[in-house]
């Protein structure tokens, strides 16, 4: 069974907006076992609407459509929608008072006549209330095609196919078991994973499916087993991991779907009772936030400084100005006393520190742009070591976190394995 | 003129990626006056590609093909595009060099056969180097549709685009002028500007397209221009931007296409020779990352704090226990001690401080999730603010930041009309 996928708004076409929608629709499909088959992305155009809706029904049982129904749309894909099923539209008093009720908590300017059409609905739909805006979901059925209409906002999105949506099609469809096990790696690029587990690959049965998903020098695996025997799938998926441990254990990180490092650091800690701060130059309090952007970080995540300007490393940290002179402030005696300064400030067990240039141009350290320190201090010691992350100003500021994220992780495992 | 986007990869598809290089392709293509007309993702799938790329054909003059060009992905891509184009693989020496060169220089694992491999490229088509990754990129012509296959890596698939796919497009094709304004707001919502500015964009010419983009608080409004005649559409433009400026300059915060708040704030303490420093406690380190995610910053952004527990508050920034157990840690006394602090210990000219709950549960000020106080100091006042940003963490996380942004740009504002 397939689904399809179509974003509505010319913002997609000339790349004002990046379409996140289609992932989180697509991750969610897939695992509920639907497969989606296509992604289009097209423009707030009642005729190419309609076009894209009659392609996507020839080749799915599922159609989701994302955008077109925000007020200054002109809700396009609502009243597209009923010229598609030969529909009018109607009012719906619940989602009128719901959008009156979110005017009355949330939002500043006064409720319009534009904000209260959005409660009209073609009559033919089943509608799917939507807890965070204005501009309610739709769900239409037609020759044993489901067409699903919801807004292009993400948060509003996300809350109709968990509330709605998702629930909705476990019911009205009947799907063989899909399993998926995410296996999360660091330190390895893509193709030299992909040498090293090549016969393990190889040997894979036909009903699971392996994909890698590299990110700046993290590389995720996922298998996905799918077939109507459970136990059989489950009973695999373990063989198959616990075979993949065996051959590559020494760069696997952990195997939740959601995993991160920053995650699987956190649950470190929090078991062994201990905190961390951190302090940042080149990442600038990106390193803070992978922490912070997680609930619960409070438990093991005191805070850290950004000691961006080589002064504020003097006033805020203590940095010897002596250490700065003699070794530059991008070095590893000022990376390691960073580190050493912000554990002591804030009582942590652990202290992480970057100094490096991200670049474009060279930095108050004079060193190349993609030249990175990166300091760990624990309870026994302190190290730091010396990376080239190569160009690109974005690019050098993630592989500095990520590979700070994974020298801590490195002296947590050790720790964990001696406890 | 037409382009068509597809990638491939069935991660896309499965969601574990979310496709961003459609959109700066798009917005680069749009630059140069060419409208893409439909974005397709489909499959790692032989069959699926060459109906894409027919389909494609049919509608478009330029195809542009990203993704299936990892080792990893068996190259698929490039063999497909073979069987389509009837042709054969031959070894490109340059590429092969290259590929040989980046993996001494930054590449630890040894090189191997299958990166070897992404030397050989089909004979018809015009390599195009990819200076930043092993896949090169290719530019095939065939009855005077042009199509071009680049890797899905974003930053090689930027290099590819800017050094190789848009000069040699403007080249090949000889297209009308298309210009853009973009006018960044803040402070009031998409349908709130939309009933403001609804006169004066009902009276736009034909030839003027008007988009809005929202973004958590901020709305981007996009003025597109296109002609033959370049000084109109100039001239045009200026004055509707200028009308546009009488009828909402208040909420307006700049001019370019890549303007956002915090490069406004930054040009604006750069020109007063004014310094900034931030402490954070519910954004995590996202303010000052939105900051030192700029080249630059350092010559007004100082550093800054993210006292995440209540402890580092009073450690870190000496702020009196007494204010917190009577007002709370998420107050508009703490708030406004935070920014004060950080502003005296950074010895910089303004402190913006955050603190409040981001949620999903009740956190240590026992304030309802979505409650949170930002403080602004600046080198005559304190003040500070309380808001409620509803549900969703992340959500939370992001408007907190957008609104400290906004309230330290007011202030600056004032500051600039009074200088």
């Amino acid at each position: 069974m397939f689904a399809e996928i179509i974003t509505i708004g010319d913002e997609i076409l000339i790349g004002q907006i990046i379409d996140s929608n289609s992932a989180f629709i697509g991750k969610e499909l897939n695992k509920i076992g639907v497969d989606v088959y296509q992604i289009t992305s097209i423009s707030d155009d009642k005729q190419h609407i309609l076009t894209a809706l009659d392609e996507a029904k020839k080749r799915a049982d599922i159609v989701i459509i994302t955008g077109g129904l925000g007020p200054t749309k002109d809700d396009v894909t609502k009243h597209t929608i009923c010229e598609y099923f030969d529909d009018t539209l109607v009012q719906n008093e619940k989602v009128l008072k719901h959008i009156e009720a979110l005017f009355a908590k949330y939002i500043s300017t006064p409720i319009s006549d534009i904000n209260r059409q959005q409660s009209l609905v073609p009559s033919k739909s089943t509608v799917l209330m939507n807890l965070y805006g204005t501009a309610p979901g739709m769900w239409i059925e037609s020759e044993n095609t489901v067409f699903i209409s919801m807004p292009g906002v993400p948060y509003e999105m996300k809350g109709l196919m968990k509330n709605e949506v998702l629930p909705r099609l476990q019911k009205r469809f009947d799907r063989p078991y899909i399993i998926h096990k995410t296996v999360l790696t660091y330190g390895l690029g893509e193709s030299a994973i992909a040498e090293r587990i090549e016969d393990w690959e190889d040997s894979l049965p036909s009903f699971i499916k392996l994909a890698y998903l590299p990110n700046l020098g993290k590389v995720r695996l996922r298998l996905s087993a799918r077939g109507n025997d459970k136990n059989l799938l489950e009973e695999t998926l373990e063989n198959r991991i616990e075979e993949l441990h065996h051959i590559i254990g020494d760069i696997i990180i952990g195997y939740e779907e959601d995993e991160t490092i920053e995650k699987r650091i956190g649950n470190l800690l929090v078991r062994n009772g201990e905190t961390l701060s951190v302090a940042e130059s080149c990442t600038g309090g990106k390193l803070a936030q992978s922490f912070t952007a997680n609930a619960g970080a409070s438990k093991y995540f005191k805070g850290g400084v950004v000691t961006y300007a080589t002064q504020s490393k003097i006033d805020i940290l203590n940095i010897e100005a002596d250490i700065i002179d003699t070794y530059s402030v991008t070095s590893f005696e000022v990376a390691e006393a960073m580190a050493l300064a912000v554990k002591e400030k804030f009582k942590s067990d652990y202290g992480v520190s970057t100094t490096g240039n991200a670049g474009p141009d060279k930095g108050d350290g004079n060193v190349e742009a993609g030249t990175v320190f990166i300091a760990i201090a624990t309870p026994k010691r302190v190290f730091s070591k010396k990376y080239e992350f190569g160009k690109g100003r974005e690019r050098v500021i993630g592989k500095s976190m990520n590979k700070a994220l994974e020298l801590l992780l490195e002296d947590l495992k050790e720790i964990s394995k001696i406890v």
